[in-house]
């Protein structure tokens, strides 16, 4: 390229693009679909901040990567195999394109997964297949093997996907700024500063080590603050709902009032590339929006129910008992009241390691690495108390959802 | 209410309701709606992070009139009718409900008026209606004529609506928080200290003066750098064109493929108050994505270019002169490519007053007035050179816009 | 006052001075003084930034304690005295009004206690103490006595001083903000949301559990990163020689070619509440520049060290056994290279405990409580792994200092 | 050097050291002298957390400079002479080496000139000329010549000091951040990216204006809310008093009781660079405290005023005629009072260009020039409106000082 162009992020302040091909994948039409998808899913609904598309979080996942390599580069550490730059600008950028609307609600109901669509768009017949292309013929291959994993160079795929990646930096930082918690915080130029190419591994400089307690903590908060935030996850049962019960009718060769055709395939587990391009948030919102229509009572009434976020209450349970017995107590009055427990009573234990310890023999999530001065390796959580503590804690929450009215039958108390 | 409630903002950290009825409003679908409509527009398109809703602004303009109303509690001025809190407070939070899909863009074309909706939604058989009508019959009469100026405490419509009202003050503070550009960003808890109530006016102690140039640098950079931004308006002309070729098309009995029940009242003109309700902007992306498949080769391709964000190029002219010169070739250029310069040439002519000075007889703006030791009222340009000087200028540019296969025909260049 | 005051503040925006008696207080010498004694000390010789004083930390202790007062009053505590807020405001403002120069590095050497003093300077013949008595005579007493801790209602001792106070609520966001480490941020609006007055405690409520445990992660940090920094240690170790080596000469009978008489009176420690007044840190700097040309070689050279900040260097070890031998070693090849290895070799262990549990029959902080649901009190450890986790960690690191010139001598190796 | 090292700044958040003579620049002990002035003066009387020092400053200078030069380097602009780069950040780091104690206010009184001592400071006998001197013989020279103005090429000159120079651009942030107040923020990131090296100019991309525009804005507001904010200026003029009749009494052959041999020289006007290197803000500071003392009422009268801050009141005047008057009638009062005007009655009239424009002929500072996309450099008031209405604008207001003790002889009324 001529001369760099630029991208406003309130984040990053600017977003570099330097590299022709980058340009030219921005501004392929599977990528902009990223713009309709929300980042958070929703989480808006709880945070009304939280807006930001998953368009806007891929570049900031780009422009991390991009600080990454330039530092090493910078520095000349021999570790970092250079000649590989592009396809970890590639693979930062592209990493989140296969992911559908409200995908984490509604994958598993529907049975898509949005890491196998990153690579169908990659591989595919799409504009992002044939930008790739033109550079290699072996370039699309090459990025949704980083993407899943399977890149023979462990040093390429941590950067991209591992405990310490440029991904979840971007993320913190952004569904922080977003929602307007300020805990997601953390010194991302600090940290940035400590990452070494060690080997086959990108690694942290002990001295850096306070860097990344903070970062750990922060998505810990992160987690249990806005994440795992019972509203949104009250939001999120509403969508599997709706499309669980769609899913249902449609199989019961129930006639839609309604119907998209992207959307039918979806249901019929029968989507191709060219359908999946169309599916984003705005589709699922207009379809929400109609089938307040139906005439299948529980599909309109649940829909109703997410566009006005009437959305269901809960209640906390201390322990797997206490929760089984709520959730038997709350189905009855369900029944009672008239409604379908399947859809109208819900349980959820959301939990998370926030670090994941290394257990050898154990598929594990790639650990974070401290170099000390001696130019050994430790696994942080050896050194660390707080990262020690941080990986002990699991702390799920028990949580029954049900409509308001439900409750107020016979007295269950809480909130 | 038993116990204040808060929503977390990015922009004022907290937003506090501790008001039973304003709780009640928020929860209203016609308040909820505003989830659905972007504060911004187009501008997404230009600057990805600018997908914040009128639901957060909204809340922003109530939070803000809030402090307002409160500082002058606290320092006991009489001037301002403390009685009048809750009318401020719920206009202050309602005085956007009418607002529509990227109404900017296209009420003209369509001729609905979104300050008109606001009325109707207020006034009509709406859930806002009722809660409002809930507190005493006369409240939504009261709050609809706050919002259109008509309410004859000129002190209580200048908090709500006025050259240095809570709206303007939030959405330059919010859209500058959002696009992440620092321009819009200006001192908000100085401004409101030096507000006063003094007699029927909203006014500013003189000491003050400098924190309000600023505001009003704040503004006109934020007109220039994003609210005109030619990307942003290349967008909403593009959607202009896109409404206007609908419109046209139905007017012309055209068979269309897709079609929405709201749509085809907007198109017709017959919107009720439950139909504009069904309006958003999830509904008009989706309607253009199942246009890009109609038959009507203009409106599917105007589609899709919006959609894949393929959206026309300009030229800037200096003079009114060069740019009918320069329309005149395109328009040409157009026919000569083969395409009807209706709907692809398009010219815009941005202009902004950052500050509307106040002459005798003219119909205008209520005035900033700054409030001296000597309790005498100056309009602010008479003591501020800089007010001045931002207020002579006009600055229009005159911007051509066309598809960019179009300029290689004969050579025009520039962007 | 007819119209509250206000200081502009990096931190808070504003510091609102309500009340004439607070207005008086601010103006006061003994007040003013404050402004020549540094909020960190030393640290200044290792974050450029950490320039600020003790004065903007007063008021800012201040400020956050009349919000919380202002937040009781505004929810109709019951629990909270109203009654004694000018007390509390007052105890806030001055807690730390007996701070002497440098007074964390010197006041074990040199036999003074700033606590002490703040009670002789509130008590004694000062402006501070005729304008506290001009409100009622007993005022001097009380304000003496809450900052002491012996005033007998605890909840407004815990309000100035306590593990979740307004002290250490400024000093955190306020050290964090002139080094500019981004550890030492949090949600302080978040907190002082979640704080209620309840019988004789201010406690949390306990939905805000994760809001104290990022407030103890920050102050985790900053003790960590900050106030431990061996560099800052070093200069505070370098400033206790000098002292400790002119009271020795004083103690000799040394005639100094430089003295000053507050100076003087602190090495004999026959310090008045007038000679106090005098002491400040620009004093003890042109005190040491004088000292550079001492004919006692040694407080020569280690005020020369100082004021050039030709620091020691020092070494870390993991055991108190391998520090006692690094230690033995430097302190041989000190005298060797004919250094007293009295002034020349230091050794320093910090360590911290970052949440003090509360255990029944110690001597203890006071514990931070949380307010469930049930109106029961809950110590915070009990219920958080996080607080948990940090109150068990002491991680003390040994460390010995000495002049770099030493090492060299036979190799011990590290930084 | 090895590895690059790094100081947390507050501004920048780090700034890089990549080159050894800077680090050891850095480290000299007039460098570090820098730490002991302010870079503000009195103003932390005014604002509280303004007590951040030269050498903070002169850090931001370098790593602005750091930071365009990379620029420059990364995009492979021809017109920028590399070979220049160490001469400019050499330049950049010392040019306010020479500052005295409080230099604004005293050094017209005592006859000194701090840009004469900057070049003493680096062509004397000094580390900073040995370091310098160290990598080329003629280094020193050519810094001095570039801080000096009278280096021959004025790209590099330019560079260090212009109207848009890495100096203004640093202490304007600095100076935000640490007063806390808002004004003096603007993008620097985004002026960064549109400055280019262009034949002998640092000339700025014609797309970034309005970056511009907001920098020149900045500006004109820190000069009057800051720089020239009454509090200030009426301490400065203190100080400014006190070391005139300091002077006064040196002449006079007063026998001070208190003197110590740098200031001796400074009155005396017979400073060497060795006494120059004493003299800091804690040694003017002590000397004042010390001289409350004194047996000359005035002398002891006035640094009391100043170390408690019993400031001069003031009252502000509309015009020169005014000014004249109340200044007689001032006068005349402390007279009346029994006090010499010369010492207690002061005027000041601050006036600033925030933007100079450039006219042939004139000696002026270096324009702005714009570079517009035919390669013409256009001078920035041409085609900004604001930028020409900041030029105008001098708004200087006269303002009498005197202690508040005189007012209440006759009533003069103001503040």
């Amino acid at each position: 390229m001529k001369e760099e162009k630029v991208f406003k992020d309130p984040v990053h302040q600017y977003i570099y693009v330097q590299d022709e091909v980058i340009w030219r994948l921005i501004n392929s039409k599977e990528f902009q679909r990223l713009r309709r998808i929300r980042q958070l899913g929703t989480s808006y609904l709880t945070f009304h901040g939280a807006e930001h598309s998953r368009f806007a979080h891929s570049l900031g996942v780009y422009e991390i990567t991009r600080n990454i390599i330039a530092q090493f580069d910078r520095n000349q550490y021999v570790d970092f195999p250079q000649e590989e730059k592009l396809l970890c600008l590639c693979a930062a950028l592209l990493h989140d394109i296969g992911h559908g609307p409200f995908s984490h609600s509604i994958e598993k109901v529907l049975g898509f997964n949005h890491e196998d669509w990153t690579c169908r768009m990659i591989l595919g017949d799409t504009e992002v297949n044939s930008i790739l292309s033109s550079v290699h013929t072996d370039l699309p291959h090459k990025v949704a093997s980083v993407i899943s994993k399977t890149y023979p160079k462990e040093i390429v795929v941590s950067l991209v996907t591992s405990q310490l990646d440029a991904d979840r930096m971007d993320y913190l930082l952004r569904d922080a700024y977003f929602t307007g918690v300020n805990y997601g915080k953390f010194d991302l130029e600090r940290i940035l500063r400590v990452l070494r190419p060690y080997k086959e591994h990108i690694v942290v400089k002990e001295s850096g080590m306070h860097a990344i307690e903070d970062y750990l903590m922060s998505r810990y908060h992160m987690y249990w603050q806005v994440y795992f935030h019972p509203v949104t996850r009250s939001a999120e049962l509403l969508l599997s709902q709706i499309f669980s019960r769609a899913r249902h009718l449609y199989l019961d060769s129930f006639s839609f009032g309604f119907m998209l055709e992207p959307l039918e395939k979806l249901l019929a587990q029968q989507l191709t590339v060219q359908d999946y391009h169309l599916l984003d948030e705005s589709l699922m919102q207009t379809v929400m929006m109609c089938w307040t229509k139906e005439r299948d009572g529980i599909l309109a009434d649940l829909c109703n129910r997410f566009l006005n976020r009437r959305l269901f209450k809960y209640v906390t349970t201390e322990s797997r008992e206490e929760m089984e017995d709520v959730f038997g107590r709350m189905t009855r009055q369900a029944i009672d009241y008239g409604y379908d427990p399947t859809y109208y009573i819900g349980r959820d234990f959301p939990s998370n390691m926030s670090y994941d310890i290394y257990r050898p023999g154990a598929t594990n999530n790639l650990p974070i690495l401290l170099l000390n001065e001696h130019e050994e390796l430790i696994e942080i959580s050896e050194q660390s108390d707080i990262v020690r503590s941080i990986a002990r804690m699991r702390q799920g929450k028990h949580r029954i959802y049900f409509p308001e009215e439900v409750r107020t039958i016979r007295g269950i108390n809480n909130e």
